[in-house]
């Protein structure tokens, strides 16, 4: 079996330093556009195949254009090679315009053994099989994405109920609906796979850029996040995320920075 | 007069799409290796020439190879210009080996109308001018860095009284020490200019990546700040700085992923 991730994410050789993808209608926010997340793992895939080492350690992202649905034509450049990282560049391109700019660096997880030390603490949720599927039965026009990602929340925040509540952060649990489990390469699409913060102080956003640091390849299982805005400066906010593994270690921390719809 | 940070970060042009600099010794870390905010910053000038929006919003730097003090030829490429933002892409090199590689969206953060929202708070400090020089007499070998820029803190952390206390985590002040005021510029150098937090956890850390997002023209006066890390895993760790300006404003955010050295 080919899960929906792995299968949209795919990409073809064309050439020596650049691939071929189709961007699919399943991984839509209500903005009726890809997320971007999932253009973003397109990037990353190219980026894999080019790379000689397999985890997306430091991820810059820097959104230009909403990306559409068809064919897109990834371009890479490797730009330094050394024994712990590697680091190369990729643009997404539809039709002659480039989309996404992603500059990021590989590395090896599993070898790195330097010191751990936690000062944060994990989300606080009960079991995610004591909770409900947030979106259970609930349909939102355009938004396919919530047909490929299944969240559980204990305490929904206020806008789930159309009451936005003011307070842009909260935890949940978030996994692959067709079963497919987290590694390294799904963790940057997942930490944009959530709605924005800002939608509990009544707004909606734009990804102007967003970083993504993977901490460490998850475990099977859910995952526990912490999604939170603490500043919004003239339209332009932040948007911090956490995401840990079932087994209770930090595995991505993502930040982006969005320009309010309305500004 | 000319104020250091002008003067060390200028740059010239070189053709169509390129810079000379001089990378100067007058920002050294302790490594004895130019400040890596210091280089970003001549990257960023760069594109301040090439690019139509003053100030850099949101910046990505990925550090390949540290810098050393002499020439350097920095290569420049308009990636997008919108009525809004700017998009460009620097590269650093020196003797033929690309140090840094940046993409930075530029803006005019003197136009940005939107919404503004707080829910974090500023550094709790008493006056500055009631504070000492931190460094005020001192002298570290090779920290030239610390002639440029001045530092004052309430609470001093464990490792400056030479017992790292475990509390990676401090609010200080920080201005430049010739009276240059802070702008927009500025600031991605400043997110850098501090010792790394992990040195209260008795480390020292080289930065892979860095992600700076200016929020706001700073008013002139003191900075003030907070750096932190909650994070060290195997080895990789983030350090995130706030900078507030001196009449109360978040103007800027950064995080940047280091290594430590013992990894």
């Amino acid at each position: 079996m080919t899960y929906e991730f792995d299968l949209d994410t795919r990409v073809e050789p064309d050439g020596e330093d650049a691939y071929l993808a189709d961007i699919t209608d399943r991984w839509h926010t209500p903005n009726g556009t890809p997320n971007g997340g999932y253009t973003l793992a397109v990037c990353l895939q190219a980026l894999r195949h080019r790379l000689p080492l397999p985890d997306p350690i430091a991820v810059s992202a820097h959104y230009l254009r909403p990306a559409g649905v068809g064919k897109a034509r990834i371009t890479t450049e490797t730009v330094k090679t050394g024994r712990r990282l590697a680091t190369g560049m990729a643009s997404l391109w539809q039709d002659g315009k480039e989309m996404l700019r992603v500059v990021a660096s590989f590395g090896d997880l599993d070898k790195a053994r330097g010191r751990t030390l936690v000062l944060g603490r994990a989300p606080r949720l009960p079991d995610p099989e004591t909770l409900s599927d947030a979106l259970g039965g609930l349909s939102m026009p355009g938004l396919s994405l919530a047909g490929r990602v299944e969240y559980r929340l204990a305490e929904p925040p206020g806008w789930m109920r159309g009451e936005p509540g003011g307070k842009p952060q909260w935890e949940f649990w978030m996994r692959f609906r067709d079963g497919r489990e987290p590694d390294a390469l799904s963790l940057p699409f997942f930490v944009d796979a959530m709605a924005p913060a800002v939608l509990d102080i009544g707004e909606a956003s734009l990804t102007v850029e967003l970083t993504v640091h993977v901490r460490r390849r998850p475990v099977p299982g859910w995952l526990a996040c912490r999604v939170s805005t603490r500043y919004v400066m003239d339209g332009f906010h932040e948007e911090d995320m956490e995401i840990w593994d079932s087994a209770g270690n930090l595995v991505a921390q993502s930040r982006q920075l969005g320009l309010l719809l309305s500004a």
